[in-house]
């Protein structure tokens, strides 16, 4: 499989923030994966924007030392590397030289001229939220935003910082490009396995039918990283566990597990039908918040044999830091598919291990036929859908017991990709990089899913900034969160399935 | 897991025919197996009785050979043996001689004093169907039939012949026990994964709300043999394939998966709803069985790299034998769950290996929502249920290919019940001589079953003795039978699902 079979047009891809760790580490090895593997239009150019002085043969070399350290093919080999390279170029400009611009029009023209025709136009804003009106309003002066069919911007996530903001940046933006122009990325929706959430609910008859609140009694997402801030405090002090992952993967993969059926495939219609849900969502009532979502932080701890610092100990953070490293949310998604069945999210840093899983928990049978003596240890079904480390689905099933009596244990079928398919799925940036060359934003997220979904973090936000914690530390590194995470599902006769104990 | 749990009462089995090839490889085996494992009570005397005179040591010494060949345990252990060796004793004597029974009498009467309480008696017929009612008969004058709460008569398959024969063994045998009484018994039964079929469908709350007409497309049933006649030639030129193997464990297949919801585990409850699909299955129009019914017989060919000889050259087999060796039916279940759910249903002997597997083959989903491009390959779901030679189920469903576009495939999620359990599961024999001394007959064949099954073949026997086959041999061993089995389901435009590709 490659991309022989698409139609793929020649293309100018203009990263702003080339010198940066996005690119590095992620944009570029995708883009070089995607080339080995034939994805990439005969025509290509990447160019590389930035403030440093580099030439482009050094912008080349430190790419490519990108490329062998973080590429999940490991080191580049000579002869294609030199073949991709030479699609590269950079050019040194300050964000802010209108010059600069012209001059990267003139290069395109160029291009057109060479490849007889329009090319897809590509710009990819790996920069900081603060610098992105101010590139959209040169690119505009520069003509660049012109070709509506054409022409794209990426712009990479946070998207706000909360409604009002989020409602702002797409004012700016808009002010150049179309909505339809607008790719902004959550690298998540990129990953397999969530697509792969929508393959498997849609591409089987087995499961639609039992997939809503008739059989379903709950539902459970947590995305757990191991991983404490790292270098990121100067951001995260400032973002925190429910804007940096609940309003946007979170709410995604909520989307993507209790969305209708889609009609088609086609970008807006998926969309739609995730707005679907948001719209659904019972808002919270800001008086009872507590009853609802849970933050937490982390305090030192051991993770892995490690003794690992605080939250407040990292570097760029407050000593007296509020910001959450942790949120649990209960909701309810009010329609006729899902009314009483609860979500329970969560996420977190420094958690024992990274691992994303989604629990759908089945209800218990209608009628137990069986004898009391067969249904010692009898669970309902339960379907795990695991997205990370290894992707695979896990269903839960009453089997019996080999033995010469009728006796019933929880047994699990499997299914792991890697196994499966025995190659190694693409990277999350390899699958949204070509899916904007190929100009399908299937996988990007709308103004308004982005404005929903702040708008549902709203009053969390209000509550948690109005009374600041005053137990944080409340949970330490190498634990599952605080304790009231647990007392928030437990209150409900529930708790969270570990994901650790749901490995064979 | 053991016995401890279980009141185990005490238990004297008289098993007629102990001289057989049943008891030195079935019977003794499972029952050294269940006194191994703890299952066999405190107090416990097998009696074995056949006309062959044998000294009690020669008889004990004739059953280890018999363990140590044919036990899934492998090799006896000496201790252990010689301490199962003291629950066995041996009787020769001519079944037609009343004085034989009264000695038997006699001898439970001394066990009975000196256990102090009526012991279960289970009188096992592994004895051919001529002499059972003989048999049943010096019982009852024996008063051995009498104790209706504790005395039990296991007759062993063949029930019968056709309908009426079987109505006139039961009439022989309830003259002497009541229904209640008669245990007949179809080893298919005791097999784990058949008993599996009611723990995945009655224990799973998954299953059973896709279980019908709206979701599944049709149901196929395999059991598949790799051996010919071998030495039963004589028994089997009576029989033939729709006989031996359709009106037994095809029909109890068939009633299993498609059986409604038991209200609980009790054995008629069971069986009634068993009934409950024989009465509903549309009786096959006897001008028309062709449509419905193929027969064949193998000839001789290639089978693992073995060539072997036609059916009619197997000893004991006439030259010009119109006996089939394999039968395929097309069948409807007409009731509200069921109705225009094709059920396809075949056996043979030597055919490409040994292989039972019920396939559940789903509808397609009802509105492919994704691009066509997407869905190459694209197949329905599919449940296999493998009885044999690995336990295991198989579900097929829709996963997407890794890659950065959305392509799907079929894939299978896997069970397999050794690799679960890590432990040998019992021989259904185990399993069937366990409920015997517990008196839960729920995997025993009741009469009605019996006849009903009966009455469902006889419009084929029917047929196809008024019209003898042409054709035969019409397959070479090692093929999965005639060209015709092919036909009765590509006429409905599907196919047999080969369980050999099915393997992963």
């Amino acid at each position: 499989m490659n991309g022989n079979s698409l139609k793929l047009r020649p293309t100018v891809l203009v990263i702003f923030g080339a010198g940066g760790d996005l690119t590095w580490r992620k944009l570029v090895p995708a883009l070089y994966n995607l080339f080995l593997e034939g994805w990439l239009p005969e025509h290509f150019a990447i160019v590389g924007v930035d403030r440093k002085a580099m030439t482009g043969e050094e912008f080349t070399e430190h790419l490519r030392t990108g490329v062998n350290q973080f590429s999940r093919r490991g080191k580049t080999e000579a002869e294609r590397w030199s073949e991709f390279a030479q699609h590269l170029s950079y050019r040194t400009a300050d964000f802010d030289d209108q010059g600069a611009y012209q001059q990267l029009a003139a290069q395109i023209a160029t291009d057109r001229k060479a490849w007889a025709t329009n090319p897809e136009c590509i710009f990819y804003l790996a920069i900081p939220p603060a610098l992105i009106e101010m590139v959209v309003v040169h690119l505009g002066k520069a003509k660049l935003a012109r070709d509506r069919g054409h022409a794209r911007v990426v712009v990479e996530k946070p998207f706000g910082h909360d409604l009002a903001s989020a409602q702002a940046l797409t004012r700016q933006i808009t002010k150049v490009f179309d909505e339809a122009q607008i790719y902004r990325i959550d690298h998540y929706l990129g990953k397999e396995t969530v697509q792969n959430i929508l393959a498997f609910r849609f591409a089987n008859a087995l499961f639609e039918p039992i997939w809503d609140r008739r059989y379903i009694d709950h539902i459970q997402i947590t995305v757990a990283e191991a991983v404490g801030v790292e270098h990121r405090g100067g951001y995260y002090e400032h973002a925190g566990a429910l804007r940096d992952m609940v309003q946007s993967h979170l709410m995604q993969l909520l989307c993507l597990i209790a969305m209708e059926p889609p009609v088609s495939f086609v970008a807006d219609e998926i969309r739609n039908k995730k707005i679907d849900v948001l719209r659904a969502l019972r808002p919270l009532p800001p008086e009872h918040i507590h009853k609802f979502a849970v933050r937490g932080q982390y305090g030192s701890g051991w993770l892995q044999g490690e003794h690992v610092p605080a939250y407040r100990e990292e570097p760029d953070v407050a000593a007296a830091s509020t910001t959450e490293t942790f949120a649990a949310l209960k909701l309810f998604v009010d329609n006729w598919r899902w009314q009483d069945v609860t979500f329970y999210l969560r996420t977190g840093k420094r958690m024992p291990e990274k691992q994303s899983t989604i629990v759908i928990q089945f209800r218990p049978v209608p009628h137990q036929s069986f004898p009391s003596s067969a249904a010692m240890g009898w669970e309902p079904n339960r379907l795990l859908m695991r997205i990370q480390p290894q992707e695979g689905i896990i269903l839960r099933f009453q089997a019996k017991q080999p033995g010469p009596l009728m006796r019933l244990s929880s047994m699990d079928m499997h299914f792991a990709y890697a196994e499966a398919f025995k190659t190694t799925p693409p990277e999350a940036y390899e699958t949204l990089l070509l899916d904007a060359i190929l100009g399908d934003a299937t996988l990007f997220m709308r103004a308004d899913q982005v404005e929903i979904a702040w708008s549902i973090m709203a009053p969390i936000l209000a509550a948690w900034a109005t009374v600041p914690p005053t137990d944080f530390p409340n949970y330490p590194a190498g634990a599952w969160g605080p304790e009231a995470a647990e007392a928030l599902i437990a209150q409900d006769g529930r708790s969270w399935l570990l994901p650790a104990l749901e490995q064979d």
